[in-house]
């Protein structure tokens, strides 16, 4: 028995659920765009999040319906208004719960796109799809459909790849690139259990998800993670006396593909240019660090510099690319 | 009792013993430096190794003891010269043990010097002396010694930061920048256990090591980790029918800073720019899945984006970056 859904912890009924039919679905962030629900703070929403491809392939597909897709941008289930969320404030959103459908997808695109981060060496596009499975050992893995595929077992634990907030900019910004605001960052990271604080830069929050991925190495290098049609619980809170100029959040679940781990305290830097980014993730934690945690700006780059870990979440989102850090909490005593 | 040694399984008696006298240290890298010891391929050799102010602090100095410090370069313990090795080949090092004496220092070094990751906001020297110890429920950590900075506990797992061979051109060469025959990469998880695949280049190899961290962040942002005088004991052998272009590695010990895990195949990209070794990390892990674990280059381009992660090892040790790239071996089933 296959067992699909991750959760951490005991999740709340929902209060809401949205589906993903046409009329909860959009394809830019715009701040013009109509929230399709308006929900209270604490209140916990149902997302059907359709893949990466909108539901233009499935389990059965080949090569040939992949290089059909066409779509306008990631398809994302919203916009969620926040009841009195205004520019300048936080918004907190608890990850509860995944729920896959069984399969995903990884696909590699012509290489006269430009995408994925080896475009040059790659000019063939690929396609493969993935059984999703839980394994006599209780363990879920994805593995590749094709029996004349090579074996390979990788672990699941999904999220979303791409969810934020309307940016304060009115008109409409591309999917691709993630921003300050959230949107593409696919940080492999934010499983069940995990929250994420963003900063709200339009009236209401205006909050969507999607493109959720089973699994995923940091980098996401070939542009594709394990591509998966999912629903996704989450709870929504204004973060009161936290500030974020850029995506923060709180891990509980396994930090390694297929290791366990503690809770981390992570911040990211999200920039057009890799060392950009990377000074801009460890700022931030500098940040966190001095006003949160009661360090020295000093001790903390000190800190910093012994124990939290760079990783590169993302550098195929073009234009911009995503640096996380991460400070496991067990590192500060207090 | 402080338990200082860190071994991975049983560790044959060395054949050879390096102490840190200065006729056994040289501060460049330099295929003109005589070896001070010549080994045959399979022979154990246990390594003093200075810390990186070459002695010149200990465990109750201050700043103004940290800013006298002095160097030519790191104080590198070597080199040894190995039978048969001849450039092309690839010099296979076993890190069996370590062993520390029970304290480490970190410092920020003065904003004008440009060293760190973020010099124009630390413009003021820091230092700071760590206890390395034991707790009571057997796990070893660093605490900083002094009562009146904050409490942390970072977990330890020593490596060396600075370990590989003579560049093949002629000349001195600084010891701060990593190049592709190794040196001074900060790869965190070169812990006992693991094993690192250097390119020959210099008729010998003529290996040397030193600059030893008893915990580090990926990255060493503000340009120290713990650092920490130590001995290091080693195996050495030629790795027949492997060829690698950069250094690459296979880890067994804790992936996570306090976390355990599996072992991990990882490959290198040195670079002076971030996009261009995290390109390198990336050809070369599929270069390795291609040529060593029979994958279709397509395929092993799917698989990296499943699930191989980068991470930033180094961002400050100018003027190349280190970006590593980590397949956990339990993803692959042959």
């Amino acid at each position: 028995m296959t067992e699909r859904r991750f959760a951490a912890g005991d999740v709340p009924t929902p209060d809401h659920h949205l589906t993903d039919d046409d009329s909860n679905v959009h394809y830019t962030w715009d701040n013009g765009i109509d929230p399709v629900l308006t929900v209270a703070p604490g209140d916990v929403v149902r997302f059907d999040c359709r893949d990466a491809a909108d539901r233009q392939v499935g389990p059965d597909s080949d090569l040939t319906e992949y290089l059909a897709v066409e779509t306008e941008g990631h398809a994302l289930t919203g916009p969620v208004a926040v009841e009195g969320a205004e520019p300048g404030d936080t918004l907190r959103v608890d990850l509860l719960a995944f729920e896959h459908e069984g399969w995903g997808f990884s696909g590699v695109p012509d290489g006269d796109s430009g995408g994925g981060l080896l475009p040059e060496e790659f000019p063939n596009p690929h396609f493969r799809v993935w059984d999703l499975d839980t394994r006599e050992d209780g363990t879920r893995v994805a593995r590749f459909a094709d029996d004349d595929a090579p074996a390979v077992a990788v672990p699941l634990d999904p999220f979303p790849g791409n969810l934020g907030l309307a940016p304060g900019e009115d008109g409409e910004h591309d999917t691709m690139p993630p921003r300050n605001v959230g949107g593409n960052m696919d940080v492999k990271h934010l499983t069940a259990g995990s929250t994420l604080y963003l900063p709200v830069e339009a009236a209401g929050a205006l909050f969507s998800m999607g493109d959720c991925h089973a699994a995923q190495g940091d980098g996401e290098v070939c542009i594709t993670g394990i591509e998966a049609p999912m629903s996704v619980t989450a709870r929504f809170d204004l973060a009161e006396g936290r500030s974020v100029d850029a995506p923060e959040f709180e891990t509980t679940g396994p930090f390694t593909p297929t290791g366990r781990d503690e809770p981390m305290y992570a911040t990211t830097g999200i920039a057009p240019d890799l060392m950009d980014a990377t000074k801009a993730a460890v700022r931030n934690m500098i940040d966190h660090l001095h006003e949160h945690r009661g360090f020295s700006r000093p001790d903390a780059y000190v800190l910093c510099s012994a124990a939290v870990d760079l990783k590169i979440s993302e550098v195929v989102d073009a234009p911009n690319w995503t640096v996380t850090a991460y400070l496991p909490e067990s590192v500060v005593l207090d």
